[in-house]
Parts: structure tokens; C-alpha cells; sequence
């Protein structure tokens, strides 16, 4: 009794969303197959176009399994062809591609779209921002996932998170990074609003892709570069041609990856293929982000090992100029763009209430186990 | 063509599992409807039995999501009834509930059956072991799984991660503890491996539902507890009648939730609706820990800002004192029974590569972040 009586009222006790609303959803949903009206003899043929190299390891591998995963769960009546960057478009044409139905869905990330919706970096990542299980905890419970709907709405598109690359790592040097001004002047490979943050900080920030990078750093065109992670990096090889490994990687502490769909196709589907591509987005993320964990650590140990790799972790006051230079580029781009401003500040106001929760577990669980 | 040369490197450099087997399994599942041949009229009504108490906040929530998941997945051909603890059966008795067929799933904690099978807590949590995403990875990406299902095989039992708690908090307590010795002779509601640990450490440990946790804190019959974190625990009301809110949550550093599957009937349904089930067990992942740092966040603020409870942090010398009496319990668990000795081994030979991994990137991040 005493149990029963405790627990209904710590039920009754929260006022957030939860049971109430879901016992009437279950019902909504409670219909036999007859009255929810399916054709189960229709197979749709969709399209995913990718901003990843044909055949990446981890981000192309999840994009080729939520495919499979796809087919099995629709009994083979959803069947998604899987391209490469380059193969179907270019690598980084998904967004125009998608809206304009040339294909169904592409999986990227957020930030590669900055240039149409500059709002859309936000749910990707932020220099100084969330690391994964923030990001995610805001975009499935803190509303974002309703914001990134609302900036994506007037260009026909849906979006959905499909995984994260976790803390990524700082950059490739060939020479030390004692204090801020050793960045002023130096040429670095890295996108995005890093890039912007490592301008204001006195650096030259270079656009190139990942497979200009090697050779840029071993002929001294570029003095530094910024790709993922371990597991990335090792394959890549920089650790021929950069000395130092610098820790942690500011510019993107959780890059949310996105998958992305044609939204009249999305619901033009029959609702069942609707909650299998939903739930396959959910299922991917959750692999990535175990998988790149397993093998970062994996090549983090190789590459401590087998190379000549001096880790090095940034110096409080480097950290301290470049989250100063942050604070300018972010503060430009809300005030220059009032949808930036909005999303931006429910970011920081989740993260206002989500990081002193997780500075008292997760921080501190890794500071005493 | 250096951009692509460099790719294919990468993709091929990579000694892991992947894209070759991959490819194949993709030829595998291409098939049409009409090959897959799957009855599309048939409908299965499972039940699922859980070990939260009816309308549960989060654990139990996420339980009715997925039966609504797979239900508008399946387009209403699986139909999942949820039953809170004690509603159809009492809360603990899932493993043989579904282990004699008398329902087809449970959804709780695998240290729930550490009478039946030892080795089976370690797939929920040690302390001072692995936190959600190490135990998350391990299990999906570190042969965990496999042992798992290695583990429940001979009792027609087939588990997947579905959840977890994140790190719990540590414990209540009306006394400061500053000392390993102000441990001892203290009464503390604490089950599991925790419990041994904790009477290791010179307390009584005692089992109590959690409805009757309250009660004896007021009345003194307890001296301390353990639940699980802020949001939970401000429902339940415990600062009302305990002083001081202690963290990390050594004894459980992230438990894993489990669905568990009654194997014969998870093999016997149509590959889609198997594959179905497995793919709503990683969305009730994705969600419940995003759902819980979300709310815990929210909660640890009206703990802080609207009652009087006093937070603490454990001293090292407490931690290092309950290190030492969880190595004792470890030890002689491992030395007793063969099974969990590889199940830890192979969890701490994971640890060993992951964990580096976690310090330069997470841990690094909310230090310097």
C-alpha cells in the first residue's frame, strides 16, 4: 500500500508532459491493421544522397545499415539506394537535391547549409557549445527538434538527428601552441564557425577538403588542420605529417549528424514507413556514436603506440582567446540573424539547467573513477 | 582524384569489420515483399511486463512509447500491452515470466537476476565501473552484446539494451560522511553489488522497496539511501527527510535498462517485425537517457533553489576506501563464478581502451568547457 501510494503520487507529482498525453496517444494509435489503411504490396523506391566519401568508415557504414535496417523493418517494401559523396551529386548539394525532389533524403550534418539558413549550424554544433548527450537531450527534449523543423519548414525539408561524432579532437600542429597570439598568422584547415572564431583570434582559416589535407601539411601550405578524431585521423595519416595533436577540439564538441527528407515526400508515405525511418534515424545515432567511441579509443592507443604523436592539451589561456573570440563571432551572427538569435538562446537556456546536472555526474564521475 | 585516392585509403586502411561485410549483408536483405514473404494480415498481441511501478515517469513512459513505436511501425500488426510492476505479475518476477512464455518481453535491469545468473549484473552496472555511453559502446561495439545473449541462452532469453539511468547520484544521508569510517555501522536502503560494497565498507545494507524509503528515512529506522537522481528523487520527496545529497553515484555509474525477449517467440515473428522490436529497443535508448538528463537538469535546480538540501561531493579518501571494498567484491565474485570472471574481463579489457579515449575528449570538454 504504502509502495503503490508513494509512487502514485510521484507520478501524479510531475508536472512534465509524459502520461497523461500518452495514454490518449496510445489510443490514437491502438488500430488493427484494416483500419490503418496500408497497402502492404507498394515498394517505395527513395534516393540517399551523402556528404560522405563512398565507402567512409563509421558516418558512410551507418548510412548503408539504417538503409538495411529499413528494408528489414518495412519487409522490404521501403528500399533506399545508398550514394556517395560525388556519385549521385556532389558532396555537399544534399540540401538543394532533397528540396527540390531530385532524391528523398541526405545524411550530413547541419552546418554544411550555413550558407542558405544560417540558423542551421546550430544543430550541428557550436564552438564552446554542447557536447552529445547535450545536444541530444536538447533537440529531443528541450525543443530543438522543434526549432530545426520551424527553420527547415519553408524550404520543403524535415529534419531528424542521426548521430554525433562525440568531442572531437583539437588540431594538427607542427609547432606548439603556448599562449593565443602563436595562432596569429598561422594557416589552418577548418571550416565552419571554427574558422570564423580562429579568424578573430588572428589565424587564416583554409577551406579544403579532407583529402587535401595530407599533402597541404607535408608541403607546409597549411600549418595546422582540424578533421575528427582518432579513429579518423590515424587512417588519414597526419600523424606523418603534423607533430602535435591538440586536445580538446573546441570548435566542435558534438557535431550532430543530420538525416534529411523531402517533408511532402516524408508524409506522403504510408504512416508505418513514416515511424521506421523515425525510429532507423534513432537507432543510427545510437550506433554511431557507440561505434566511434570503440574506435577512437582503439586508435588513440595505436596512434600512442606505433606513431611519434606529441598530445598536447591546450593551455588555459588559449582556450580562454579563443572562447573570447567565440563570444564575437556568435554574438555578430544573433545579432545579424534573428533566427540564429532565437535558436541560439534555447540552446544556452537548456544548457543553463542540462551542464550543472552534468558536472555533477558525468564531470565529476570522470574526475574520481 | 587525390581527394578520392586519399578516401578509399581510409576505407580500406580500416582493419574493423564494416564495409566489405556490409555490402553483402545489404545483398542479403534486398529482396522484394513478395520474397520476404511475410503475412501482412496476421497480427500479434505480446505483453510486456516491466519492473516500474504502473505510470513510472521516464522508465515507464518509455516502455508505453515503444509499444506505440512498434505499433504504428508494424501499421498495427504487433500490439504491445504494457504492465506496470504488480499488475499483471509482481515486479521482479519478468525473467521467469518471460522465460516460461507466460509473457513474451520484460523491461527492467539485468542486476534484477543476479540470484539466477550472477554474471548477468555486469551487463547492468558494476561499481565504479563503465558510465552509459562506455557501457552503451561496450555493449554494441565491444563484444558485449554477444556475451549477453551467451549469458541468457540457456534460458530461452534474448536481452538488448533499451535505456539507462546515466550516473546515478550517490546516496542521502542525515550525517556528513567525511571519513571511510563514518560509514561504518550506518543502515543504508542500498541493493546489489553497491550493497556489498557498502557492507565491505563496514555499513548495513538494507533492501527496501522504494516506496518505503521515505518512511524509514523520517523515522529513523535508516540512517541513508540510494535512488537514483535529482528528478526521481525530488518526486519521491527524500529531501524532506534527509539532509545531505551526496555524488558521484559510485555504486552505479550508468545502468543499463534491458528489454528481455522470450527468445523462441522473438524468433518465431516475421523477420520484420523482429528486426521492428530490435530497432524501438534503440529508440527507447536514444530517448529515455536525452529524456533524463533533460529533466534531471530541471530537477537539480528546484533542488538547489527551493529546498534546504545541502549537496555534497564524496571525499577522496571515502571514494578510495569504497574502491578498495568494490576490488574485495569484484574479486571474490569473479573467483567464484567462471561466467562472470569473462563477462568482467571482457568489460575491463574494454575499458582499458576506452576510457583513455573518454579522458582527452569528454572529460577534457567539462573541464575546460
Amino acid at each position: 500500500m504504502e509502495n503503490r501510494r508513494k509512487f502514485l503520487k510521484l507520478a501524479s507529482a510531475t508536472s512534465l508532459a509524459g502520461i497523461t498525453g500518452l495514454a490518449a496517444a496510445s489510443c490514437d494509435t491502438r488500430k488493427t491493421p484494416e483500419e490503418v489503411n496500408i497497402n502492404f504490396n507498394k515498394t517505395y523506391r527513395w534516393k540517399m544522397t551523402t556528404t560522405w566519401p563512398p565507402n567512409f568508415p563509421i558516418l558512410g557504414e551507418a548510412c548503408h545499415y539504417f538503409a538495411d535496417w529499413v528494408r528489414r523493418m518495412s519487409g522490404g517494401r521501403m528500399d533506399i539506394t545508398v550514394y556517395g559523396g560525388g556519385e549521385l551529386i556532389p558532396a555537399l548539394e544534399g540540401f538543394d537535391a532533397v528540396r527540390n525532389g531530385a532524391v528523398e533524403m541526405n545524411h550530413g550534418a547541419a552546418y554544411y547549409w550555413a550558407g542558405k539558413i544560417p540558423s542551421a549550424q546550430f544543430f550541428a554544433t557550436v564552438p564552446f557549445g554542447l557536447n552529445a548527450q547535450e545536444m541530444s537531450s536538447w533537440i529531443q527534449s528541450g525543443g530543438g527538434q522543434e526549432l530545426w523543423k520551424d527553420v527547415y519548414a519553408p524550404f520543403d525539408l524535415l529534419p531528424a538527428i542521426a548521430g554525433n561524432t562525440g568531442v572531437q579532437m583539437g588540431e594538427w600542429f607542427n609547432k606548439e601552441i603556448n599562449t593565443i597570439d602563436d595562432l596569429k598568422g598561422l594557416k589552418m584547415r577548418i571550416p565552419g564557425l571554427g574558422g570564423k572564431v580562429f579568424a578573430k583570434a588572428g589565424g587564416t582559416p583554409v577551406l579544403q577538403s579532407g583529402g587535401e589535407v595530407y599533402t597541404n601539411l607535408e608541403r607546409g601550405v597549411i600549418d595546422a588542420a582540424e578533421w575528427i578524431s582518432p579513429f579518423y585521423d590515424y587512417n588519414m595519416g597526419f600523424y606523418q605529417v603534423a607533430k602535435y595533436y591538440y586536445y580538446p577540439g573546441w570548435h566542435e564538441p558534438g557535431s550532430v549528424l543530420e538525416m534529411l527528407f523531402n517533408k511532402s515526400k516524408f508524409y506522403e508515405l504510408p504512416e508505418d514507413l513514416q515511424e521506421i525511418l523515425k525510429t532507423g534515424c534513432h537507432r543510427m545515432d545510437h550506433w554511431l556514436i557507440a561505434e566511434s567511441n570503440a574506435r577512437n579509443g582503439a586508435y588513440l592507443k595505436k596512434l600512442r603506440e606505433e606513431t611519434a604523436t606529441e598530445f598536447r592539451s591546450f593551455p588555459t589561456e588559449v582556450l580562454d582567446g579563443l572562447k573570447r573570440a567565440a563570444n564575437d563571432v556568435l554574438t555578430e551572427l544573433t545579432q545579424s540573424d534573428p533566427q540564429s538569435k532565437i535558436v541560439y538562446e534555447s540552446m544556452m537556456q537548456f544548457k543553463s539547467t542540462i551542464r550543472p546536472w552534468m558536472e555533477v555526474s558525468e564531470k565529476v564521475f570522470y574526475e574520481t573513477m
